[in-house]
This record gives C-alpha cells, structure tokens and sequence, in this order.
C-alpha cells in the first residue's frame, strides 16, 4: 500500500472510533473535568503520550493538572479528578491508582475501549472508545489494518484535543488567551 | 458547537494535513528509517509525546530506537539517525541538537511546518506538513479551528504511524510479530 | 543548625549506612549485573531518580540498561535482571514488576531498608541499608535527622555508584573510557 | 578494592565537597529559594536526577516547584527563580534557560564547579562545589577515584537535601508535616 493508501485508510477507522462516541458521553466527560480543583492524568505507554498532551493543554488553560509519575506531582484528594486512558481497563499500576482514587473520594474518569473493566467499574464516567485492537474485534466492530493498541491510542488524543475545545468554548478562551502560560523553557 | 461537530471538523483538517504530504517524502522518510543502525528521536511539548510514540514502535520492531533525553540514550554516531518533530523547525534545543548530529555524520529527518527553517537546511528528508497554526496561516492553507500547534501534533502523530505501517509492510511483520518486545512490566 | 552542621550530620548517617553493607554483599549485588545480558532499573519517587543515576552509568560502561517506565524499555526475559530500589520493598507496582520478572524467569536485585518485604522474598540479592525513616527506627538503629526517605534514597545512591566503581575495576576500565557513550545531544 | 575501601574514600571525597561550600552561601542559596513564588529546576543527565529529588522536596513542603521538561511546567514569570544544576556551566540547553530566565526577570541560582562559566556570570547566587573531574582537577583541588561527574553529582544532590533541612528549619516544619502531600498514587 502506498501513505496515501494507509492516510486515507487510518482516516476513515478514525471516522468510526470517534463518532462512536456520543455528545452526551463528551460532555459528561469535560463536565467532571471541569469541576475538578486538581486534575490527575494516569496513562501507560503510548496511552500515556496522549493523556500527557492532555495534561499539557490543561496547564496551558490556567488548569491544575498533573500527571501520575512525575516529579513534582502531589497526592490525589477528594478535590481532584484521575483521568486514566487504557484500553484494556485492567492494567494492574493503573487499577491501583483507581482504587487509591476512590478511597481518598476523587472522581474517576476513564478512556477505554473496555466498559466492562476493573477500572470502568469504579469510574465516574466511562468514555467507551470501539477501537478494538485487530486480534479482539467482534462481529459489526471496525476491523483495523493497524498494530495493537493504536486505533485506540490515536482516537483517545484526537477525543482529548475535543474535549480541550469544548472545555474552552465553556470558558470563552481562544488560542492566544491559551500562550499565556506555554512553556517558555523547553 | 457538539462534541460530535468538534470530532467532524478534526477528521476534515486532518484529511488535509495528511494528504498534503506526498507518497514520494513518505517513502524517503521511511528508507531513512529503515536504513538506519539507530534511531534518535526528538521533540518539545506536545510535539515530544508524539515521537516518543515513535520510538516506542519502533522498538516493538526491534529497532534500535532512543528518546533525547531519557536515561539510556548514548551518543548519536555516523551509523545514527536523528527525526526531530518542530512545528516551527527552529526551537533552540533541537537545532542544538540537529548541529550534534550533523558534526558527528549522522542523518537527520524533520516533520515541520517550516520547510525553511534552520533545521529543515541541515535536514535529509523534511516532511512538511501543511498545518499552520490558527495565526500563522496564510491564504489558501487551511485555517485549524483548533488551539496553538494541536493539528501539527495530531498530523505528525498519525504520519508516524503510517511510516510504521509502511515498515511493516517492508519486512514482512504483522501485530502479533511486534508484540514480541511489548514492555511487560508497566 | 548551620549548613555546616547539617552537611557533618549527613556525612556522619551516611558513614553508618554504607557501611553497614558488607563486602559479601556488595559482591553478590555486583556479580549479579555483571552476569546478566540485560539490566532493568526500577524504583518510584526519589529512589527513582538514584536508580536512573545508575542505569545512566551503566549504558555509559556500554552495558544494556534500560529504566522500567521509559519510552523504549523492551520487555524482560530470563536473561535479564531487575534492579529495584525500595526503602520499604513492598511499594505495589514494583511489587508488581518483581512478580513478572519471576514468572518469565529473570533474576532480581533489591536495595531496601526493609529485608523481609514482599520483594525481598523474591529478590536474589537482597542488599540491606540501615537507614529506617526517623519514625521507623528501632532501638540500636541510627535515628536520622533527616525528612522522609532521605537517609535512605542518598545512601542506594552511593552504594551504586560504589557498585559502579567495583564493575569498572573488574573490566578495567576508567573514567575515559567511559566517555565513550555519553549522550552527545542534551 | 574492597567495597568498603570504595565506600570509604567516596565519605572521604564528599567530606572535602560539602565542606568546601560556606555556611554563607548555602544561606543565599537557601533564602533565593525561599523568597521565590515559583521554584523551576533543571539539569542534565545525572545532575538532572538529582534536582528532580530538590523539586519534588519543596513539592512536599507545600512549594510551588517544576522540573524544566515535564508535561505540566509552565512558563517563567518575574516571580520565579531558576535553579540550575550544571558541573561546567555552559551546557547548551541550561545557558538558553538561564537566558530566558533572564529576559522576563526571574532569579537563578546555579550548583556548578565553574563559578566562571557562562550559567555564573547570569547567576543572582553561584554556590561552586569543589568536585572537579578526575581529568579536570588542578593542584590542590580534590583528585576524585570516581568517573566523570560522580563526585560532583553526589555532592549536589546532598548539598540540596541540607538546603532542604534549612528551609524545614526556618518553617518550623517536620518530617511529619512533609508527608502531607507525598504523591499517593505510585
């Protein structure tokens, strides 16, 4: 296959993934963000890449966001809202970090292609992404040409970017208001 | 505007952005890659999170692949490559490091925005990527509804991982062949 | 107190702790990384940093290191070895790690303060460091006057780089010779 | 040698490193960092490591503190200071901080062996540690057993956890008060 081939191909299971998503869903989503004091972001491997640009945006928004792991990130509280983007739901440090969320009482928001997980069960609002890796697909589900995890990966940063958007027409920001706080230093 | 309106009018700038670059660059990104002993990958911000993702495929393939920056990553040889993701293709640490690679004889790809940028001149192969941000498009070049560099982000994400699947093409590999090197412990 | 007084202190803990590891067991630990084909270093908050210190050494000496959590960390096979840092040894994802560095049959080194913690039980080489947080200690124990983990984190820190030093000597190696590696682009 | 000859001779090397900082200079140190509303650290490699363990201290303390680099550090205001970690003082990456730090106003505080270096000559406090590379030593300064930067990186690392206890100190805090906001997801 040629790029163009693949562009077009990975354009169109994007199409599926992410209007498989309702507005209702969106929206419950970026309203819990929204209400958070403290924003934690959770995420392993390439799924979290994404949530760290999610991350990103939020600080760039005047938001107090973090994500799990790094330095300078403090203890979850009730205030806060755990944001976990995994596809299978299960993933054990992520679970752990879930289950440390709920008994502190912060909400829980997850992105998943698993409603049914672990972790969807102690979620506050369960993003179902249908972006089933090429092995799990069922019946009627897309079937992707791509590796693994990054139908998923792909649709989860492309849903986050949305939600950003959403959170800014919210709060009337444009891209300058959003400059103020970029990184000066990278 | 809905979620659902945000996720159509992403789907079309990235159709955009994605067709913008041409099989032939594609292909010359791609042999670069392949002939390469190893792979340096670099980026700021938001643009980072997406070439690390990069990287990580590369790695289920088998490939010698390093982040700058993190723990592990040696010094950059002849035998090396070196693909710096810059919007701008001019932020100061990665012409740094573009200067380094360049002194030492290794390759250097770019995906930018900026095919004229200090980087883009020392570079092999520039993808350029038709994605101005919101303030920087001039006429006829789209006009992204989306904050600051996010779809130069997303397009050089989603252009990574057609360059995995051309790889793949390349040698034969499927899925399940790169879930070989998958981190198991996470 | 004085910083005078304060950097005395810390020398006067740090002579207890590094030195109530013995020879034994510093060679045991040493034997170990120098037997295995691949090195993985783990450990969270600021035992993190110190084990990143020693997996940057190690790449430098031309060794395969790799940081669990990091962007091209492949899997681990029996031909591997875990390196965990963990003042308690029983911090839950790297409770987690050892039990899959287990189950696929590779060898595990822990540094703690804490010989019979869940990873100790699994772990080859345990290499114990006196340095009970100030709250912890028992009687006979030095009582540091230091915050936290603090006593704990300097004390793995120098214990590795005295490991460090013990691998140079037995492949004859020397500060330039170790240049070698050291990234170039940072 | 044995471990514990090499164990020895790093207590004696960091006797003569910490102890060649004033008690002067620690408290401008001390108090740069005190005055400064947001506290950003930076540095590369292994000094890197051991600022990422003073960030995360002044986290615990309830300070506003960053790493240069991660996901959520945002820009350099007036209001900040720099702490910056550099053994020669002109690591490319650290002078352009610096320089933007400069340029909107902040403080800096640099840790560094050159107290003529470029870093220095911006620097509001230069707290020079003696610890010279092995190569590098002249008459009279320490000859350190350790490769590279050891020595350098060890004494940082420790002479930032004495800053630590000073600022605890003036604050009338305890190890007990500090672990109020140690991160609890992990």
């Amino acid at each position: 296959m040629t790029y163009e081939n693949y562009a077009e191909t990975v354009l169109d299971e994007l199409g599926h993934t992410l209007l498989s998503v309702s507005d209702e869903t969106a929206s419950d989503f970026v309203n819990l963000i929204d209400g958070a004091k403290e924003i934690f972001c959770a995420g392993a491997g390439r799924s979290g890449f994404q949530i760290r640009g999610f991350a990103m945006r939020l600080m760039h928004m005047g938001r107090q966001s973090y994500v799990v792991g790094e330095t300078c990130t403090p203890n979850i509280t009730s205030d806060g809202v755990l944001v976990i983007c995994s596809g299978s739901g299960s993933t054990k440090s992520l679970v752990n970090h879930a289950q440390k969320a709920r008994e502190v009482g912060a909400r829980i928001a997850l992105i998943t292609i698993n409603p049914e997980s672990p972790i969807a069960e102690m979620a506050d609002v369960v993003v179902e992404i249908s972006a089933p890796s090429p092995k799990s697909a069922k019946e009627g589900q897309i079937r992707s040409i791509q590796p693994m995890g990054s139908l998923f990966e792909q649709s989860e940063g492309l849903f986050l970017d949305c939600a950003i958007m959403m959170l800014m027409e919210k709060h009337h920001m444009d891209s300058d208001t959003m400059f103020g706080r970029h990184a000066n230093m990278e």
